[in-house]
């Protein structure tokens, strides 16, 4: 017997006959006898409609009475499955955020959660039933509804989990599972069973959507092994679990791969202490992401500095670079917004040696120009001309022997 | 500066433009200087909807998993519009049930409010805002959500309008007041400034849907002075007040009627103690609402007993009358399920003699047979063919002296 929590998305519980198909599937792990806790989303366009009649009311409203709104959504899934698995001779009970009661921080609309207090759900355990819990949801120190900001019923699962010490996470999905690259770029693309939290945090900062980068966090921070798997068919997915359970660790793990990419070169800067933070000071202040910077070797006292943001921001992070010309003191700027980020991931990579050769190697090969480079501990990153994506990806795969035969 | 209670239906909550209206509704009380707490209704057609998906999942359903569901209909509406409000730059927040609090018993899906506790409604008023409350819920014994019943929002409203000892709770309606009778069926029906509790009761259980029977009790227990209004003209309603604010009282105030009656006669039951009671126990059974009784004169150690049910529980009522024929002992039964009640109505009647016989005067004119009689302190009841139900409520109106000039 094992505790579980499972969280279903919002095309999982789109109508009644799919929240069946969730009882079911929940009916199923019950009467195996595990103790289990549900996590749902709302119905798939529930929340988009509550947030457009707020949106409607005013454009900038009360983020407490939006959270207020929105919850709505989770609160009548709830109640929903529970009516089902009971017709099922299931016993159920829903909770809302603040029955758990699951206390987040201030922050309305984007709250964070700060403690679960499990005695409710171990009482709901103990008598024999499955608890059905509203995601996305908890209740705020002024005693109102927060809510964690789109997508957080995987962060709900992932804590509830932790703070039950379930055996499991599932998180349910349309996919089946996390593959070593695009399936749809690779048909080769094999399905993992198993990766690390390191390697999944990477992946999922890298386009691979299917787990939030927060939960993905969380279940790090916390131990809690979670599964990825899909809500349509019966089979296991792939087990997200510290490098301990992982026996045998291939060097790369996978492909990831990052459209949409801007790169900006500020060239002509004067080399000298402080530089690097005026060019950042502007950009921080129009509130834009940098992710890879990239400084490059002095020359006669002049340096150039590359660094990449959403393709969406680059013309307002030249805009402000450029306002900011007499502070910052640059020759002149370069940006590119048709370029992506390509990452080979792998927690062995730690203790070999050739990884990132065979990477530019691999490149090189196909005639792709490096533009950018960035390594991590787990993984190298290079930044090309968005055309060559698939290409890269592909001969990547095949290079760190990732196709299946 | 007052302190007021404004409750608003699901037709005046129906989108965003009539939830922009009610704002300004309230925005101009507040403008006044009085204190302002408003009681929302779901949009139209949300609880419906809510109620439909319970059904969907179940015919027979959990009450508390049906109102966790159902609830989150008023959720969505006083977020919308403590948005609106906010918009307009009137300070307010929005109140769940649980937040208020509003204690109810653990009669989930028909729950009672037991307490609401006045703290937080006072401290809202006191921070200078509105506080927009959710009707219809409540917080049961069990922590969870308990709602009151279809059309509870009006009962929400006088309770909280009691407990904030409010000087006067606004009922916003399609219909600009209380009237003398149907407009429909009588043009020169006259709209009433003020109308006693105790007759505003028997209106509205004879037919005038204008406020919930269970509102006006407990507005009555607790001396709330109740206006009904239109929501869509901004003009005085009827007051429900008690009758020391009437001054100078009429001795029929209202013609009430009310179609769908069935009378069933039991004919040949012999007369002794104990044949009433067996003749209501497999009604009662049976879960038919009794409403009139009359018992002819016993003759010959023989009596009848007629009674009216809903026309819709008449079958019913016979099938479970015959399927008792032995222990209840009668000859025959009759039944007529064309038949309507109508209703003289004053509370003036208790010092005034004569008025039932200028009732019965009236409707023999007319060639009007009088089935059943039944009469109240400040009511006198008949049940007639239904075919004559406009003509005599005309000829009452006039008789009565309550035609407009």
């Amino acid at each position: 017997m094992a505790r579980l929590v499972k969280k279903f998305g919002g095309t999982s519980v789109g109508d009644i006959d799919r929240i069946r198909s969730v009882a079911r599937r929940v009916k199923k792990a019950f009467e195996e006898g595990h103790e289990v806790a549900v996590v749902l989303s709302a119905m798939s366009g529930t929340t988009n409609q509550l947030v457009g009649y707020a949106r409607e009311a005013a454009a900038l409203h009360d983020a407490r009475e939006y959270d207020t709104i929105v919850a709505a959504g989770e609160q009548i899934t709830i109640g929903l499955l529970s009516i089902c698995l009971q017709e099922m001779g299931v016993p159920a009970r829903s909770f809302l955020g603040w029955q758990v009661p699951i206390r987040t921080n201030d922050m309305h609309g984007a709250a964070r959660i700060a403690e679960i207090e499990p005695e409710n759900l171990e009482k709901c355990f103990k008598d024999g039933r499955v608890a059905v819990i509203a995601g996305f949801q908890g209740i705020g120190p002024d005693n109102r509804i927060a809510t964690l900001g789109r997508g957080g019923s995987d962060t709900s699962a992932v804590a509830i989990a932790a703070a039950v010490k379930a055996d499991r996470c599932d998180i349910y999905t349309d996919v089946d599972g996390v593959y070593t690259t695009d399936p749809r770029i690779v048909p080769k693309a094999r399905k993992m069973d198993k990766i690390t939290y390191e390697e999944m945090l990477e992946m999922a900062s890298l386009g691979t959507k299917v787990l939030q980068t927060r939960s993905v966090a969380l279940a790090m921070k916390h131990g809690v092994r979670t599964q990825v798997l899909s809500s349509f068919e019966d089979k296991p997915g792939t087990l997200v679990v510290g490098e301990d359970e992982i026996v045998e660790q291939e060097v790369v793990s996978g492909i990831a791969y990052s459209r949409g990419e801007a790169k900006i070169t500020v060239v002509g800067l004067k080399d000298r202490p402080g530089t690097v933070s005026h060019v950042f000071a502007p950009l921080a202040k129009a509130n834009i992401n940098i992710d890879m910077i990239v400084q490059s070797a002095a020359d006669d006292n002049r340096t150039d500095v590359t660094f990449t943001v959403p393709e969406d921001d680059m013309l307002r992070a030249v805009k402000a670079l450029e306002e900011r010309r007499d502070e910052v003191r640059f020759d002149h700027l370069l940006h590119d917004g048709s370029v992506a980020k390509i990452s080979v991931v792998g927690v062995g990579m730690r203790s070999h040696a050739g990884v990132a050769q065979k990477m530019f190697d691999t490149l090189a090969d196909k005639g792709i120009n490096v533009q950018v480079i960035s390594t991590s501990e787990i993984k190298v990153s290079v930044v090309i001309d968005d055309e060559y994506t698939e290409l890269a990806v592909r001969a990547l795969h095949t290079a760190y022997d990732l196709d299946v035969d």
